[in-house]
């Protein structure tokens, strides 16, 4: 057990989902008194008190939790089960294992590669694949594996394929940091994992090839980055995570792709640590988001 | 009842603190579901998981609210009494009356009374009172009484007096929106309601008079406001909201006043909302924002 | 002659806009100098620096610039006639007259409204126009004549004729705050003065009715606003100014829209203060700004 | 000749400070103009236009610029040297060679060299010096030679002077990246360069050890960085660059201090790049940022 994950050992979090009811609250935070458990947080939402959606999160500490938890997944079946509510018990000690996929350009990886060695974000990073090997010498530095799945032609499948075979068990969820190859839909759904996506964002939008030679033609003001869910509406999935920086009309579009590479990076960040602490729920193709 | 007061009705405020116990937010919660509560948000806070502070907030609807009060209070005093528990619980409908404190300087006087107005802000507002006769048509123009006490020599007891009969009764808590007299210790003391000032902030701090030209001498590049709750520490009490905005080389002492003002106002605001909704807890010289 | 103009006289703004040549910093500036201009601020943009556009904005001060004027107007015609560059010479104490457009919703008016009155704005404003009556009163009250043009069934061209002779000659630009008319081509042709706009803006962007329903139902977690020129291409004019504000799930559709409401004030009173100080030049259907 | 440096061949900057006087500009301009030199930028300013100073920076285009200078250079003298004037002129090719000093902690050093090998800062790298090992292997990865230079005892002079023949001739200016030494006067003195330092800033100040922990402390809502020169008077040389970022009450003085590390970061780097291309004008205890 590493340094973080030893930090978070007896923490857990636990997140509910299900039709709003009264007392929901009070269902689950008996159990987890009953279980010894002392909430430390506790954030919850209601999308409409009569007769929307509940969702929440808490996070509690329990001495000893490791040897307690067959009883408290015990208890919780036999609480929540009857009044069919979604739940899932996350201990904090069992950090997610985040693979991360890139093409050439490295702001994004980097920066998740430099966060996750400082501590800032509670994963473990199995791999890092890549349709190219540009990056391969700076990721190995970092004392992560790194494999080459080159992508050519117009079929994709057989890299797909590849590329399910190295995630296969040993991922909880996948990063696309600039991954510049469109997943296929039969990707998405053997991955079986959430994977999370980058990228620029434009008041207006600007759609297609050369966005930022665009946005330098509109004028604009503001560029910006969303992070989001990948789904099979491409750059359509939920939104985790966005934020802008302000451009003028002294820079080129090449200084703008340069400040847009500063607030992706940003966002990619803040959205990979808000999904690695269960802080981002998905509801339709929305998020909430427990900050 | 106005139009926003009644969107309030039937939703109430529970406020919490305690030393940290296991169970408590099981206890709180337990009790809102058996006075047929639903709970619409739940914020708390520890201070520490091991022998710690807690502070909680919780919303919930209640079909019915102003008649099972009396029943709620009941069962909140039987419960909660014996844990030495600190609770509050507010009506929704019962909007927080406001008086505000002014001098000559109008900016922040006026974004209250227009938010105000606007329904942005849960609160009435039953006076203003100045120092200066100048602003009393710009307030009275909002249907808003307006008293002018002004405050002549060293001896500001006779001044402080008259605030204390006009406050006395009528109020929950005062703004301080720019008024430029220093309330001495016993009037702090007996108008017995929270006081919420504004000031000017800068990186670093200028003390004494004419900030702005000492921020301008320094050469500062940012310029903010901090709102908290007035103590007998001068500007020192437990801080609710700040913020900043950015200054540069050609900005005069004056453009930088101006930019502060508009700061200011932005922040006193933000911080009034945040008080009258019950979002803010003092703790010692901390606060608790549940935003 | 008000404070604000008194303050700016004997300062000029010459704005200059040609193909790019070598020289012609020093030429302009040499003219400035020959005529005993000190200069307060240059600002210039190349496009590019071989063949692209050029831009200048230069403030200068001149003692006894009014009687000056006709002399340096003649050495300008004289200097840059022949290289065929555009110019515009501005005197300071000409304030813009600018006239407002709203509807119903006060936000943007009543802001650019307090500006102006607290001495924030370098414009005057002869008046403001509606096509309903409900803000009559609150305009009145800042002393600013109103007229209501009411713009009733699917011809507006009488509304549109009404509002032109209401402007003819007495404005210099035109604000469209929260005006909810769709104004037809000729009545942009025949204004013949620039006219802003304020719309909101999202990413992304969300077409047609409802916008703020649409970008909650996306969640969205920044929204913003956009302050423009308005030409034929509806909402598509080059532009001014633009900005954002955080949101999040707990925010209804409505609450977005508040907060909409604060950061589309905020935006088109920095569009209008930058339009009225000759800091924005239009570059095809981009801008430059001089900020 | 590296890539960077090549795509700015041909491009000067030229700096002027002095009295303001009428006609400098166009003295200044005329200059370039007759050295055929083309204009791509150009910022001045002027404190007071009644006898203030005045500051400029040129940015020009010049074919040939190379084997022109020793004319451009003998011009300015000629032209500049009657007015005493103090002038710079800068190649754009010759990058400013910067040296970085550092202790253990990397988030600041990382940040620089990384923009660096992006090619974000206009600048070489010809050490890293740092009074701890820990960073060596880090810094040699981006090809840059690490010096550790310790600094034991209460006698810094052995280490200062150690440093100071490092540094002799080979660097434009020196970096503090969270370097924890304080320097002595002597070696400012000595150094004959600029150094430019990062520190934490915070509303209000909290002076002396343990930053994070007063702040927690005091609750305050923003925690910032303060780029600035240093001068014998500690921490409180001409202020280049300044920012902040949110922390609430759930933050632990561990977690702000995390967060205080990125707003770090990104505040040298843009001082840094701000300084590389001569955008800061010194003036007393201020400064000139044309941004």
């Amino acid at each position: 057990m590493n340094q973080l994950a030893a930090s978070r050992r007896d923490f857990a979090t636990l997140i509910v989902t299900c039709p709003d009811q009264p007392g929901l609250v009070s269902l689950i935070t008996a159990l987890i008194a009953r279980n010894k458990g002392n909430i430390i947080s506790l954030d919850q939402y209601t999308t409409d008190p009569r007769g929307g959606d509940f969702f929440q999160r808490v996070v509690f500490h329990r001495e000893g939790l490791s040897a307690a938890l067959p009883e408290i997944e015990a208890d919780l079946a036999a609480t929540l089960g009857p009044h069919e509510i979604d739940y899932r018990l996350v201990e904090g000690s069992a950090l997610k294992r985040m693979a991360v996929l890139a093409s050439k350009s490295d702001h994004c990886l980097l920066d998740l590669l430099w966060r996750h060695q400082r501590g800032e974000l509670p994963v473990t990073i199995p791999l890092v694949i890549s349709n190219h090997s540009d990056l391969a010498e700076e990721v190995r530095r970092f004392g992560i594996p790194f494999f080459h799945v080159p992508s050519q032609g117009e079929d994709k499948s057989e890299a797909e394929a590849r590329i399910l075979e190295l995630l296969d068990g040993n991922v909880d969820f996948v990063v696309l940091a600039r991954y510049m190859q469109i997943l296929s839909e039969s990707f998405i759904d053997e991955a079986e994992v959430p994977i999370i996506n980058i990228h620029h964002s434009f008041l207006p939008a600007f759609i297609g090839a050369a966005p930022y030679r665009k946005a330098k033609e509109r004028g604009v003001k503001l560029i910006g980055a969303t992070a989001h869910y990948v789904t099979k509406d491409l750059d359509e999935g939920p939104i985790i995570e966005q934020d802008v920086t302000r451009v003028n009309h002294t820079m080129t579009a090449a200084d703008m792709q340069t400040r847009g590479a500063n607030v992706e990076r940003a966002v990619l960040s803040r959205a990979v640590r808000l999904h690695a602490e269960d802080r981002v729920i998905r509801h339709g193709n929305q998020t909430i988001v427990f900050t």
